[in-house]
């Protein structure tokens, strides 16, 4: 009646190559590459496949026809019968799925899959990690308000904000790449885990079955293999993988969120396109749309994150399917929101603009509050007493900031304040010179800065692929 | 390069019914339809619309081109004023949309669809009730083993255990009627609440655009509206949809976990279809995987519910779009689960067997342990002393479950040695009567049956269109 | 060793009241008094209960000892068996607990400790929402500049801000009302919930066996019975009570953000106690700390919603206990938590400061851009052609907008640019009058402030104890 | 009024270990080491710090009076100032937190109290490994009836089913010692990370103070520091913790789970310790009630590990305190939890008991349905036509099964009926034969227990204090 209903994770958000690891037609030729290469390793390992069949398998798999398998199951009411059958049909004969069940196939291709795509975002991270880090080295000695609970607190950079939130992406790609290396495949195990559909077609000869699973695990890419699962891999290893996503993420969604309180106070934008121009009839209302929806990335990704937790510590027995509409969407979904999120943030990292005036005026506004303790020690130095200068200056700057938001004052002037009471000893121009040394306020903020920096080139030098990786057009 | 990735849930589980009030065709003539009410109402309160014009509106509004969209919303980057231009471009004028922003649309086309999937979900939950109710009183009286921890532990009746999951599926009905009761949509109130666009097409005239308001919501079917929200109606209201179902979803989810533990036992299976059969090599495993998939459907509404949690109470201001994406995700795949889930049940309740053998020959084999409490007090009237009576018989009972667990007995002759005590004064007839009056054992089982099917009765009569549902073909 | 580590969502947060109803002693006195009105019933009901035992046991009853209930706990492995012990220890008989199974007792103490808190948090939400009242009719007419995407949007009034949150706590107050109404506790109903243990006691009358059911549901003052629960009553009851918890804090929790992001602007402020002074180093910097406190505490409740997900919908058979750690834990904790929200807004609400001054200066600085549309009719009127004076104003507008980002202009001069600009026909006259009625511009907040006031006088006259809620002292 | 409300998870399931690291007196002790070793480095670099200051806080650094703390912190409403000014005033001189701000201490010391939590898990939890580890190969050997969808499928052995679950607890371990050794530390860097508080101690000496900042990580014992923190460290990091513990506590509640369904058989018990006996009234009734409150620890953790998620991605500039109360909640609470799932999990193995004789009954009565492959094969062997026999072996395996079911028959009598089958030319003799070498039919099961059990080993040496791990009492 209707067309079919797309995946709008997929079809809005996620880049082709990420669309492409989870395509339904080329999951069946993942498949069908695998039941190859299963066939090959038997072969080779001295069962007997006739001549000629694995060529002709070879030959038709690319020749996907969902509505054909579709068909298919909605009589055998099983997926894997269905796609098995549709094979053998396209190639004319019923050589592959020997000494295997379901699961050997499902889950290797799966696991493969999921490791693919743990990598190609470990690249798009590390894409991220290198532009964020060139923002930082830009901006590395441009003073900024540091804000603690949201209210001005001490000078920072804003280079050495961008690489507060830099330290963080380190931690989430550290924990990505962790978790693609310690990631194990469960191989060829048969019904319950024990090999013994293997072993049955050697006619009980481990040796052999055990190395048709390693020779397996090769042909998917994944190094490390399981020994003792069960029907299934263990599905605590979804969850390890749905954590290293929210990890990952955490550390853009961190940066989006500050990023617009950032632009509630115009100290910075999402910039805009090549000919885009903002709404005519509110030209200042320049949204940051993009952060907004990069935080939305990460709630979407908590939900999934939920999922395979309830789904792990639930095991019954050696295994069951109770998990498996969970993971038809679960998986697909989160790899599509989490690349749907990187796009994103590469998106904004190439785009965004500070407004430098903007940042300078605020900074000016706030500075002399962030100097009282400069200039109570100066005081002190200049003769006033401890306590009362101490005293002094309180009662000025809160004078002042009742002013300010009293509208009675409009610019901050507790310094000229200060310099008028002769209480304090302090010349105007000596308070005048501390202000103008105010830069020295931002602390290791550069050598920070720098010192991330560091860090993300070898990230860099370790994944040079990086460096070409472009953002999609956001929609 | 590929087709488009579809939406699993959507096209592998969810019904017709529910698949057109998501579907993206169906989205866009519902917005279409929507503002065309919008204009009837504003002529209808003496706004001009040149005569015509809502005719030819409505001649095209079934005219749907979703890559044309697509390639407008390419270049605005804006998805509801690509949708105005397709719409406009098609009739030929530029009338829609006074007077409104795009949330005015997109807000009440959503809770629209909300709104229509909930009452669309009450009617296939008061089905699964009725059927889960004839399945009760079908099995009012079979004897069956009650289990606490897993372990046997008093008798029931099986038409009392689905009582008891029917007494659960009452509570989420009535939640999820309670929820579609005092549901409130936004209603048209402009660009960050003040219904000052609505006013300002009206001259000022808030009597008029309140009007406006009201007739609007009219259109879309919901009574209440809300009064003072901003850009956007709380997200709490999206909270408590997503909590509605997953309350739903929890007893047909708990039934379903316990009918695997029956499963396990052989004392129920989910039945074939006409012509299905077991797999031919283990004849014996009829897994219940519809069951296991409704488990599954609760996981993934979990999952839903965490999105929308961390929606709510996070308000910026009037609104913003962080939920944007988040939504877009979350509101049609929780349906479709929701869907997916009832789907699911319905066609366990009509396919489901009982095994009553297997039940029998359970309860017949725990039953002594059942009695001893009954049987303690028969000694004690026959002359026995209580404390010695209450040792003996516990005597007898932790060997007799000794003897059958290590494999010494097989039956359970517990009443055997209970009768051949002399101590007991319990003669061999005596006990025997006892045992035969088990069937007294099950308490007010059927009564508690009874009234269960008298709430389904009432909700059926409530909802005479849930007698018509039938579950679609599974895959 | 150590002292024992205490509930710091107790101690820290919760009120007296909150804490009485969850304190460990004080369900120990719940216990007994359930077990003395049992037995009250039941000698009501023709059981024969010895002369004096209900008084022996209702002397001791509030003589509570938790140490001498724990050393029996650790000899029986049992905590009902211990209370049992200790009970019937004090009172120097045994006759409670007859014809009960420990959940009888648990479930229906634990029922009234929800109940109870439930209607305790209800009270306490109506407070807060008739204070929340008070403060947006107060500032129903102070100009506020509206934000979507964190950016200024359209005039409101602050006191439609408040009103705002507060029909969405309009909607969490409905939602806890509706929860408490439908809420129905498991009653007495035996090991497995057929009641077979009280008919049993009742030689098998089910008449009087129910009757004994009603009566114990009149004494935990629940209205509504369940009939066919198991061992536990269905867990999905509890995930009702979570939700509703959630519900009712997302309002709050939007406020904080919202005030949060305000205070970032200096807009508003959390107030100082008395005698409260900001730090002396920075005496700008007065943070709003219980705001952020009230998010954290959505956050803690979105926790322990999650753990009742998972309990909901995974009933094994008849019941078990592997919900009973976490209730345990979540179901207090979960309360204090709320309490602790409700306690902190209503401490917020009544210290909370608006900084009109800075307010009206916001409102000033982008009141042009909010004009635009009006003038661009004003220019039409006046003979401009319409597309020409569109592109006009869009020029200067953005114009205006680059050069105060830039700091080429400290003032928006917006009004003086459209002015000057001969080919508009405005004069400044005519530029000004607009200007000066722009307070229209908030089009029906003042109603809708008014509208949401009357809501809330309805709940404080349904709850008239609301009335007299103080908040306790912050920590 | 009431004492104060104790913490459930802490008293009543964690070891005293646990409670240590957490107890509010052990943190006030940590903090105050914590400052004297910042004090000691101070000095050591160059700070002028009076003779015998420092000896001074030491000789009162154990005298904790939490009630004089809570009465300051009444006073001051800032509970790092209290507890600063506690410290001072038993000392007699102001000398501690110099060039410090109150996250300078409270980070530091909440990372070192999840640093030493971590480690003192993964020592509990590889006894846990080296314990099933043992189990697993004391029934290497053992045939069991292994399942899938809860019905049984293939043979296995019990020994390879906790090998089975060993292999996931690998998998946690293995993650939670990646944790533990890239845990980093925030360190001492002033209000806003800077430094500058600390630099401005030193005179503006950066190296001094990144000095200090080395000398603070090595006292709390964690041997990396973050560079470029804010105000606190990424909260990503503490769901990076909380991840790891779901990580590692989903193998002990898996195998719980599945304890719990092999006890509804029969299969497996609880054991009961020496004196412990079964309820008298049901003496087959041995609860599993640890597997029980394991699976609950699993659900708690997850609703922490929300938590940690909702606080992960949503920073605000440099940082706040909304992160605050659900931090004092989560992190001790977690580790309560793990704790108590852990101690649970090793009661468990110490006390578990298989009933082989119930094993053995199943397995036997399964038998032949799992072995009708080989038959087939030898049916062929011996001359019969495949097709036909592959019929007839299914016909006869489904009237079995239908038969047992309907209680036609009460023992499996499939191999009887092909024997008797003249069709599949197989004798009696033969069918025996076959049956008897049905051990064969596990596979490599036995060889993978090998495997797990040298994994287990590896850890257990590198890890040697694991094994003087004891359990404490379960209530």
């Amino acid at each position: 009646m209707f067309p079919p209903i797309t995946n709008v994770l997929a079809e809005r958000y996620a880049s082709e190559g990420m669309k492409s690891i989870w395509s339904p037609v080329g999951r069946v030729v993942l498949e069908r590459e695998f039941w190859i290469a299963v066939m090959k390793a038997q072969r080779d390992l001295g069962l007997p496949v006739p001549e000629g069949v694995i060529e002709t398998y070879e030959r038709v798999k690319d020749v996907v026809d969902l509505e054909s398998i579709a068909r298919r199951e909605a009589v055998t009411r099983h997926d894997v019968k269905a796609r098995i059958e549709e094979f053998c049909a396209l190639a004319g004969c019923e050589h592959i799925h020997k000494g295997m069940t379901s699961r050997d196939l499902t889950e290797n291709v799966e696991q493969l899959q999921i490791h693919r795509s743990l990598t190609f975002l470990r690249v798009k991270a590390v894409a991220c990690l290198s532009r964020l880090a060139e923002r930082a080295v830009e901006a590395r000695d441009i003073p900024l308000a540091a804000r603690t609970h949201n209210v001005v607190a001490q000078p920072t950079t804003a280079g050495r904000r961008w690489a507060m939130f830099g330290e963080e992406l380190l931690l989430g790609i550290g924990r990505l790449d962790a978790h693609i290396n310690s990631y194990a495949a469960r191989g060829l195990k048969g019904a319950v885990g024990t090999r013994l559909d293997q072993m049955t077609l050697f006619k009980g000869n481990d040796a052999l079955a055990a190395e048709l699973d390693v020779r397996t695990l090769a042909h998917i890419g994944i190094p490390q293999g399981l020994e003792a699962t069960g029907q299934v891999y263990p599905r605590s290893l979804d969850f390890d993988t749905m954590a290293a996503l929210v990890s990952l993420v955490s550390a853009p969604s961190s940066f989006a969120t500050t990023f617009r309180l950032m632009v509630g106070h115009e100290l910075a934008g999402e910039g805009f396109l090549p000919g885009q121009v903002g709404s005519s009839a509110m030209p200042h209302k320049m949204n940051s749309r993009n952060c907004e929806r990069l935080n939305g990335f990460l709630v979407i990704l908590r939900g999934y994150l939920g999922m395979a937790a309830d789904l792990a510590g639930n095991q019954w027995n050696e295994g069951d399917v109770s998990c498996s509409v969970v993971r038809r969407v679960m998986l697909p979904d989160a790899f599509f929101a989490t690349d749907g999120a990187l796009e994103t943030f590469l998106t904004i990292l190439n785009q965004m603009e500070l407004n430098t005036a903007v940042i300078a005026h605020e900074t000016r506004h706030y500075l002399p509050f962030l100097l009282t303790t400069t200039l109570l020690m100066e005081a002190v130095k200049a003769g006033a007493g401890r306590e009362e200068a101490h005293e002094i200056i309180k009662h000025h700057a809160i004078a002042t900031v009742r002013e300010l938001r009293s509208g009675a004052i409009s610019q901050n002037n507790l310094l000229d304040r200060l310099a008028d009471d002769p209480r304090l000893c302090l010349s105007r121009e000596r308070v005048g010179e501390i202000a103008k040394d105010a830069a020295s306020l931002t602390g290791a903020a550069g050598l920070q800065v720098d010192a991330f920096a560091r860090h993300a080139t070898a990230w860099a030098r370790r994944f040079p692929e990086a460096a070409s990786v472009r953002p999609g057009r956001m929609l």
